[in-house]
């Protein structure tokens, strides 16, 4: 029997918290709630009779092979299949050795950190920041650094001074960051770059929502412009569906061989008939009619809440302005605090997520994320006018 | 661009090498060659008209929710399944509430490992040991202690000696052993429990064979004796197919909240449509029949590798002869290497593995391990006696 849990866990996982974000969805879940709060894809655009398809032909074509064990790296066409669209996109110098699939992106930033971060080691992230990034590197315990986000990218300053001392690594979400919805423009990629380039710092690009553009022009990857200092993180979940947790990771040859490592004794592969069913999908599937539906759709709704926001929220609110993804970033007068605006919104049966739990380090306490992806036209209306009606009366 | 990569990665996984098993499976994945090398299950057993059945209904039934996100603990009704299963089988005290669903036992394992383990911990282990656990510990930095196993369980001297000092954890697999085939007999349980008992050491007891017993009785887990101080993990990868990557842990609440935070940094759940295929085989497909068909098979692959080791092995040899589970471990005389005879027999077609790797202190030299479960009878046949010709070559 054991008595005594004093002493029972390891250092590294007592400092971590369970995730606030779960909490808050736990509340939001309740379906009487219009809930801005998750990440969510809209399930009504999932793919689901070219699944169902994909299921089919596999499971009759080669039903034993793709239920057995699979290697650890991934399945080849899958891996050459995303190293290509690297390079058609981006002229990228990458083949399928430089791809491993992971449990969704979350996975190969946890994988990442476990080849790579040894205690106190300096970690840079934006603020506000990803709070799954958060999560999967403090368990490693680094010693994190922010960089203040502006509308178009970090803070350049404040990013050159994270480099007075050395930078192990620097998590970057630069295409419509969650949560703030920024993207780095041409222009800060290159001075990103041109910092790093005089440093040995490694550089993660989690790219999410980088095919979700539904407006404005793509912005090559830092990649470009640093080459083998930047580990490019990569995801199905938004563009295909989130149940089967693919992703990857496109790493050099050096730390490939190490993560692999860490990907064996972690969970040996990844789940190998999502990985066929991804792969049959936008190999025989029509994946571009499917991203156009997506993009599309995310554009009307993003447009109904930006409108939304112009039309009921309090005219001294700021909010971001997205060209994709999911997400909107609203500050608010500095003495407003978003923890006591949820309170409120909650039992007018509207959720989002306050601002705190995406800063490290404090701030935060007057801002807060909008999701748009997973509401439509009419709840976000409904929503985002009693979300201003509250926010009004807060003010007053 | 990064230049410099002395000084790049964490200690943790500068220690830990590639797995030695893979390299010999690439060699034994020539489809010329007889393999005994691999712990493949089977893949003609393969339920694939059930699993075809579920994916279609599940799709037709409620496409959207089996393809968005889902929780970190994993899908309820398969949890509160596996739970019932340990109550009814074991009257152990033990709900949904108990259960994590992983990728894999082995993901279960690098889980326990992350919020137990701190680097210097001593660990106990079995000697012939389980690579993936072996591979999955180690980069959390034990010191690794061994027990030798005998034909019944670990040798009580030795493993009563291991706990002069304190032990942080004891790693067991209790049926049907990888890779030596041992089960622990009751006596043997009864005996380590009351060791445990007297201590705070962590019982793992890892199960992915326990349902292929095909001869004897059941024994019931430790856990039964211990309590809360034992965990357990579990696998449908030997039971419906490993592709999908699912296991499961079940352990004490207190523990079960660290889990949970490391799951959500690690992947954030494990993938859902595979949980919810493998909930609708067990709820509405033909389990009992196929774990019939799985064990008749298995028993008949066994019974015969015993009796060609018998016809064709030379006498000085010894053999375990397991009643459950996929593994055979010889041994042979002390001066005969089983690293040559693996040159030798993959000259003649005939693969297998070697016991060193699974020893972390040397040892296993003469020993190694035999898999039966992805051969017919006519190759089994074939294989063993080239291999028992290659023997007795080289013991003249």
């Amino acid at each position: 029997m054991l008595t005594d849990f004093n002493g029972l866990f390891a250092d590294r996982v007592m400092r971590v918290q369970k995730s606030f974000i779960r909490e808050i969805l736990k509340v939001a879940a309740d379906s009487e709630i219009i809930s801005f709060a998750g990440g969510l894809p809209n399930p009504e655009l999932f793919p689901v009779a070219d699944i169902q398809k994909a299921c089919n032909d596999l499971l009759e074509e080669e039903g034993r092979s793709v239920l057995q064990y699979s290697t650890t790296e991934g399945y080849a066409p899958l891996r050459e299949m995303i190293a290509q669209q690297y390079r058609d996109q981006y002229n990228l110098d990458v083949s399928a050795d430089n791809i491993l699939v992971t449990n969704g992106s979350q996975q190969g930033l946890d994988l990442l950190a476990k080849i790579l971060i040894e205690p106190g080691d300096r970690v840079l992230i934006e603020s506000p920041g990803y709070l799954g990034a958060i999560q999967a590197l403090s368990l490693y315990q680094p010693e994190f650094v922010t960089v203040p986000l502006t509308d178009n990218g970090p803070a350049l300053e404040a990013f050159k001074q994270a480099f007075d001392k050395p930078v192990k690594l620097y998590y970057s979400v630069p295409n419509f960051q969650n949560p703030s919805g920024v993207t780095y423009s041409a222009k800060v990629r290159g001075e990103v770059a041109e910092i790093l380039n005089n440093t040995q710092t490694l550089l993660v690009e989690d790219n999410p929502y980088g095919a979700l553009r539904f407006m404005g022009e793509d912005i090559p990857p830092i990649k470009t412009q640093v080459g083998n200092q930047s580990i490019l993180l990569g995801s199905f979940s938004k563009t295909v569906v989130p149940s089967f947790r693919l992703g990857w990771v496109c790493a050099d040859l050096p730390i490939m061989e190490k993560l692999i490592v860490a990907k064996q004794g972690s969970d040996l592969h990844t789940n190998y008939f999502g990985q066929r069913i991804v792969h049959h999908f936008y190999t025989r599937g029509n994946i571009d009619t499917h991203m156009a539906n997506i993009k599309e759709a995310y554009r009307v709704q993003r447009d109904a809440m930006v409108n939304m926001i112009e039309k009921y929220f309090p005219e001294n609110i700021q909010f971001t302005r997205p060209e994709g993804g999911m997400f909107i970033w609203v500050t608010m007068p500095e003495h407003i605090s978003s923890m006591e605006l949820f309170d409120l919104a909650i039992e007018q049966k509207v959720a989002f997520v306050p601002g705190d739990p995406f800063y490290v380090d404090g701030g935060g306490k007057n801002s807060f994320r909008l999701n748009y992806s997973n509401a439509n036209p009419e709840q976000i209306e409904a929503g985002i006018s009693k979300l201003g009606d509250v926010m009004k009366k807060m003010m007053d």
